[in-house]
């Protein structure tokens, strides 16, 4: 069976409309903030609170209530039944993420169980298919990669790109 | 430069003697309980507190206080700087010790940043040397593998042993 890592953030996890949020409820930034192509979240605040989103980011909870990305639940829970699909975050970055991440995937990804879940620094995982929308992560990987659309990667062309999880289903189921 | 994941429980943390010291302190087991080769921690206690070692292992903070295993720190320091090295540990079979497998890391192993730590279930891990006191980690592992001797390993025949990490330097340094 064919081993998958599937990514979180901006994968299976709505981190992007997390941090519009709390900019939103602190600074007035717009909710319906459009990142432009190839920027971060950081490139379209004020400059004296553009680092703001790293406390953010580090703050006990942050993960813990993220939204769900479109149709990721019932398509991986459909690749499950022809490979073999783990969960691999990069989540040692952040101490505080941990927790929140492990308590997020429980709740929402309960078919996933502890064997599957990995959190990581650098991904050295041995799969055959990844899907993450950091390129930075697919540098050593020798299998198949597909970048999952994010304002930040829209600029990235040497990679197969998915946009949504009807988009993965139609190109792994 | 080739990679090596290396385990923590019973490979650079002493889990073994705070299983001991928490059966010693609650139904006076010795604390220079010797286990026989094969057996584990719950083959030496009274049968109605032989799954106790469960709630111990569940508990925070239980793999916060566990002693570095000898000479670990130096060795693994010096691996550094002829492989790129990583922890990798089954953390997340127990939700409660992945705050404290962080912590402990970065208290006795400071030298060893967060790209390099993975928790994970199974080891799927793309690295060319494993160092692990669980042989069945190796099943798909690729690499060169190195048990680890522990006391419920001591009948395993078929890996490459180690039984210090002296032993671990005088192979691969």
């Amino acid at each position: 069976m064919e081993r998958i890592a599937i990514d979180m953030d901006e994968v299976i996890a709505d981190a992007l409309a997390k941090f519009i949020k709390l900019y939103n409820r602190d600074y007035n930034i717009p909710l319906d903030l459009k990142i432009d192509a190839g920027n971060e979240i950081y490139h379209h605040v004020p400059e004296n609170v553009n680092q703001k989103w790293f406390d953010y980011i580090n703050e006990p909870g942050f993960f813990r209530d993220l939204e769900v990305i479109a149709d990721s639940q019932r398509v991986i829970k459909a690749l499950q039944q022809k490979y073999d699909v783990y969960i691999v975050s990069a989540a040692m970055e952040f101490r505080n993420s941990l927790i929140d991440k492990y308590d997020w995937l429980a709740e929402h990804f309960p078919f996933i169980d502890w064997q599957h879940i990995m959190f990581c620094g650098k991904k050295i995982v041995d799969a055959d298919i990844i899907i993450d929308d950091r390129s930075k992560n697919f540098v050593n990987f020798k299998g198949r990669t597909l970048l999952y659309t994010s304002p930040h990667n829209l600029l990235i062309t040497e990679y197969e790109r998915v946009s949504t999880w009807e988009e993965v289903a139609g190109l792994l189921l």
